[in-house]
């Protein structure tokens, strides 16, 4: 007799594979843990994919082979994440955010753990199947969204520095001019936190002109690291040129008049669309 | 006949209680969701409560009464983080990981989504029931770390800044030495970041003389704040002589030689007798 029950072993490996995303898992995994054959743990796969397929928890890929394997995508589809990007577009409402200068307040929401997870589940959803080495960023607000993106395609977060206090060997520098403010500024990266030719997300929390962002690509051309694409939480609608142009966004800031109170912003097309 | 079997919704309920550890779930919720009565909610957790306890997952925690409900621990004794702790350290005993200067090259493994989710497990666990209010850290290499921390805990991290380029309204500034290089630096945080009285649990990645967790000790003093702990990944032995005492730490480092090519790491004591 087996040592688990059935339904002892699909609730560890629900944990197994909620702690794993995107993590290819063989059987002999399954066999080993639970002391089951392997007909039987296929036939555990079989019906934990069901079940998730039944709550909308995303979906169990399975690739044959010797290589082959299990692989949970924690992501069925955008449009699950409708009622969550509503709740937090009427939170992003709130006129009590305009900061004088004409700054948004987020903190309290890129800073919430369970409100960055979605964030970082939402932005990595066009790349699951684009075999990203690595998700990069630049300190300092976007790197709990930057990690949840990471932790959501299983690779590493690679944090970009905004000055040269880096205490990890060699680096590479770039000056960059920040959109919003028109300086110059720059930004650092360790030689050794990149390996040359990855395959990288760039992520970060705000883009209004996409000076930061440009600055970033720039830096990826010295690792001779290929940029999949780009991802913020909020993008402006202006100005409607950026200086990149292949990003997404959850939000799209129209319009924030501090006298009048007012911050008009919408959810993204691609997501209201699926 | 209940809409879903027993296995479906204790694995739904293994899913929800991962996503959302230390979250007081009420039975009303697993009632609606599955559309079970009372009673049947009331036996799916006990007898998720033994499968989690069996495979050392955690535990479920009951909280009678009407503001009651179900909390999952996502760590039942810091013991069966031994295998992964005792990984990390020979992997921090690498050589090529000194950087010259001193430093040791860590970003890897803070870096890591999997390591830090981890290690912030480990470093909350003695103040599961301390009921703190927010992680605190200083940016940029403990951030990872931390927001993992609040993610275990189910509470807000806030980002103290190294400098003053806060665009969140009106801020506090103080002056601290930076005990390693006996540098005077300033950190800031915006009033509205945190809430007058709150509970506390400041987190880095690493500390020497404890200068860094000293100022951010300072600055919460200027927000009422309770400091309830504080907790780094890596610890120096020396000096002995810290500027903060109530700190706990995941590993100690015990010496490093450039020349000899030494790095000598130790897991805390605290760990290693659980």
């Amino acid at each position: 007799m087996d040592k688990y029950k059935r339904y002892e072993r699909l609730a560890a490996i629900v944990k197994i594979f909620s702690e794993n995303p995107n993590t290819l898992i063989n059987l002999e995994y399954f066999m080993n843990f639970f002391g089951i054959a392997k007909s039987t743990a296929s036939e555990d796969i079989d019906i934990l994919k069901s079940v998730i397929e039944k709550f909308n928890f995303g979906k169990l890929i399975t690739l044959p082979g010797a290589g082959g394997g299990v692989k949970y995508i924690p992501i069925a589809n955008i449009k699950s994440y409708l009622p969550f990007v509503q709740e937090i577009k009427e939170k992003l409402k709130d006129p009590s955010r305009i900061i004088p200068g004409g700054f948004l307040y987020t903190a309290d929401l890129i800073y919430s753990p369970n409100i960055v997870t979605k964030i970082g589940e939402i932005l990595v959803f066009p790349f699951l199947d684009k075999n990203v080495d690595a998700i990069v960023t630049v300190e300092t607000k976007g790197i709990p969204i930057a990690l949840m993106c990471a932790k959501a395609l299983n690779v590493p977060l690679v944090i970009i520095r905004k000055d040269s206090r880096v205490t990890e060997g060699s680096f590479v520098s770039i000056n960059y001019i920040s959109g919003s403010q028109r300086h110059i500024r720059s930004m650092s990266l360790a030689r050794r936190s990149l390996q040359k030719g990855s395959r990288v997300l760039l992520i970060d929390d705000f883009m209004k002109a996409g000076g930061t962002i440009r600055g970033m690509m720039e830096l990826m051309e010295e690792f001779d690291a290929e940029v999949v694409g780009a991802g913020v939480m909020i993008s402006t609608e202006k100005p409607e040129n950026k200086l990149v142009d292949n990003y997404i966004s959850v939000f799209v800031l129209k319009n924030m008049e501090e006298e009048k109170n007012i911050i008009d912003i919408e959810i993204s097309d691609w997501i209201l669309k699926g």
